[in-house]
């Protein structure tokens, strides 16, 4: 078969590419092949396991793209053959393409298990829906729940599995703090008292040394620390690595993180083009090599990819900013950028401005939650390099103002006299609200 | 007595300026001359109707201030000398300062009551805690209450109402919708079916002909249209003017509209600043004297005033950009700078991007809100010029990101690529976020 666009991979990236490209012009061929029955939205993941009840709420709709002349098929590319432009699939699909967007994403980490080889009751937070679907039946007959890996997945999922399961939830992570490459001490620990407070246990600074078992079933885990944990399953969600053997296959670089390399413009060679986890990534403040997997990033590789298919423009990315979002137990938490101690590390001097308010005023209106924002600048020039929120919902949309003011390089005293609107039900009060307030609070230090 | 600063008004633009001044140095010895017994937080003031039960409930405290050591005196500055720096007050009191800061706010519009003269029942919607509480006993027993005015202040008095009141609202609107300076129409509708279906009747591009009394109180009001409302109530919410009195007994150049003339540090002459309501705008978009009156506004300008008040510095108003916010029976509606009709009335061409999505995804997740935006371009450069949106609580912040986008002055362009953090809880899906896809949106047009 022929294609003018051959998408491999139908998720965030893969999907909103083909959004875009068809609001461009609604007439493109496309062939998208993916591996999954169907797909879903990654972020709502763990929220298969508790809120969304049936994990089929969290698949996402083939309809608008078949409406459009979308081609699925849901099969494997195998092999490609760049000069004729030829992709092979698993099933022996021979397909002719144009142009060739690899959105393959990435894969669940999973490390060398050691001692006593497979385990059935070890699992791995795939994009699968009907890998979830079995996963979660599994998990509710458990007592003993061990998620390895206290990042957005494992804290999410470990609030999740308390509304499913009657038994212990342990979050067992090598860092210092859950969610510490995101958030400075003070956010950190405030996450960790809502798990806490929800009975979640946490081991820090802690890894898994050994699991035992017996009969193909970890019955025990021993930590790094030399403690043991009884466990009837254990779920790593301990980061993800690209999924690039296809783009390895076909003799494209990768970076030092395996990921497809690609310039500002989405390109990995002549008519090829990487979005998302599988492409690679820099820095937004150093220019570095980075690994940051999102979808939000996704999104937005796919609609630069789109935009610069067939000639180049002036929208391009200029490496790329780190934008994650979570809610516990009713609180949402944010965090842009550099956070104080990420910011040192790098080599900046901070400066620092903090604000606490309730995010309705007067305070005493029903559904006041407290909003605490901090904002990280460069002492130097007062530029702004990144920030952290929490609060009630509205942190998402919060968080990312403050993401607008760094990707547009502000400074303090700019932000200090920004006009921001306000309103009772929505906002704290003029004279407190948290972004222009935290910028002057930085300032007078 | 003597003081460093005097500040004429407690109100948001008053209050607001104390607290950055003190910021900057606590030891500053401030005065503060006010009217009103207690302060309120003016957007809160249709909330004293319903939602707050108590009006006090809307009072600010004066304990920060006095904490601080701010002189606060309730009383009213009736005479200043500017050559010996000197102010008297109506109770006799003569204060000498160094620098005067007027934040006399604004007043609400008392439009001449025609035939009949003076009438017991006709309301205004004055910053004074007292007489609200008075008001809102008054209206309590109301069985026919007419608001005139459908903007930001009749809307939100209008719903918080019908919570107090068993009887009939109805709101008189001289233009051709309710809300019409902030709102195209089809947000415009929005807000009128809401309150439709809460039971206010609306008459538009209408007003008052004559108001048919009886015993002192008004019994009718006749509309221009020839219609005739019975009514035990009438309460003007028909815009408010700056309260100037002072600044043009002392001599200060007024704008057109009544304003003290400031410029861009808020400046009205040597060692004077105005801030807040009774200062002058200047239109973000073309530079003319405008008339925008908003607490958040009032806030900025408190802030540049505070830092510039000694010296001059980077920080200074860029025009003044209009960010309003509203919400109606749980639905929340925000505007930025320019509608789509006020653009073309001022001479842009547009291009309109706009999208519709759940507030969160996957959208079956409880308590998922539809979200409408709409961003209006510059249809030469791309530029934009304003936008608006309805939804969920987070709308607030929602049109603060597009009110920032304004005051960087991004292109569609640059906003598709932008870097957006989204979340199940929090926003729509990646591939969906409202702002980057509206401005594409515009973009494939």
């Amino acid at each position: 078969m022929e294609t003018e666009i051959l998408v491999v991979g139908g998720n965030v990236a893969g999907r909103g590419f083909v959004s875009s490209i068809l609001k461009i012009n609604p007439q493109t061929q496309i062939t998208l092949v993916r591996r999954e029955n169907k797909a879903l939205v990654p972020c709502g993941i763990p929220y298969i396991f508790g809120t969304l009840k049936l994990p089929d709420n969290n698949a996402v709709s083939d309809e608008s793209m078949v409406e459009k002349g979308v081609n699925i098929l849901v099969d494997e590319v195998t092999a490609i053959d760049k000069e004729r432009k030829l992709a092979v699939t698993a099933s022996g699909e021979k397909i002719i393409y144009n142009k060739l967007v690899l959105a393959t994403g990435s894969l669940p980490v999973v490390p060398g298990i050691g001692e006593g080889g497979n385990f059935n009751n070890i699992y791995f937070i795939f994009k699968d829906l009907d890998y979830l679907t079995l996963l979660k039946n599994y998990l509710k007959e458990k007592k003993k729940v061990v998620i390895v890996g206290g990042g957005f997945i494992g804290v999410e999922l470990a609030e999740e599995l308390s509304k499913l399961i009657d038994g212990s939830i342990t979050i067992v992570e090598c860092g210092p703090t859950c969610l510490w490459q995101s958030f400075d001490l003070e956010f950190a620990q405030m996450v960790e008292k809502i798990l806490c407070e929800i009975g979640i246990k946490i081991y820090k600074l802690e890894t898994v040394k050994k699991f035992i078992g017996h009969k193909g079933n970890v019955k025990q885990i021993e930590l790094t620390g030399g403690g043991k944990l009884d466990v009837d399953a254990v779920i790593f969600a301990a980061g993800v690595y690209p999924n690039t053997t296809l783009g390895k296959a076909i003799g494209l670089p990768l970076d030092k993180f395996g990921a497809i390399k690609v310039d500002k413009y989405m390109r990995a060679d002549k008519d090829i083009y990487a979005i998302g986890d599988c492409a690679s990534k820099q820095d937004y403040f150093t220019g570095e090599p980075v690994s940051v997997m999102l979808g939000s990033i996704a999104a937005t590789e796919a609609k630069i990819a789109a935009h610069n298919l067939y000639n180049l423009t002036g929208m391009f990315r200029n490496g790329t900013l780190s934008i994650v979002l979570t809610s516990l137990n009713g609180i949402s938490f944010g965090s842009v950028g550099l956070t104080e101690g990420n910011a040192r590390v790098r080599g900046f001097n901070t400066k620092i401005g903090s604000v606490q308010v309730y995010d309705r005023h007067p305070a005493c209106l029903p559904g006041a939650v407290k909003q605490i924002v901090k904002l990280v600048f460069d002492k130097e020039t007062g530029v702004i390099l990144g920030g952290q929120a929490c609060g009630g919902q509205s942190v998402g949309e919060l968080v990312n103002i403050i993401g607008l003011a760094v990707q547009t390089r502000m400074t303090a005293s700019q932000i200090l006299a920004l006009q921001m609107g306000t309103h009772p039900l929505m906002t704290p009060g003029p004279t407190m609200y948290t972004i222009t307030n935290a910028a002057e609070n930085s300032l007078v230090k």
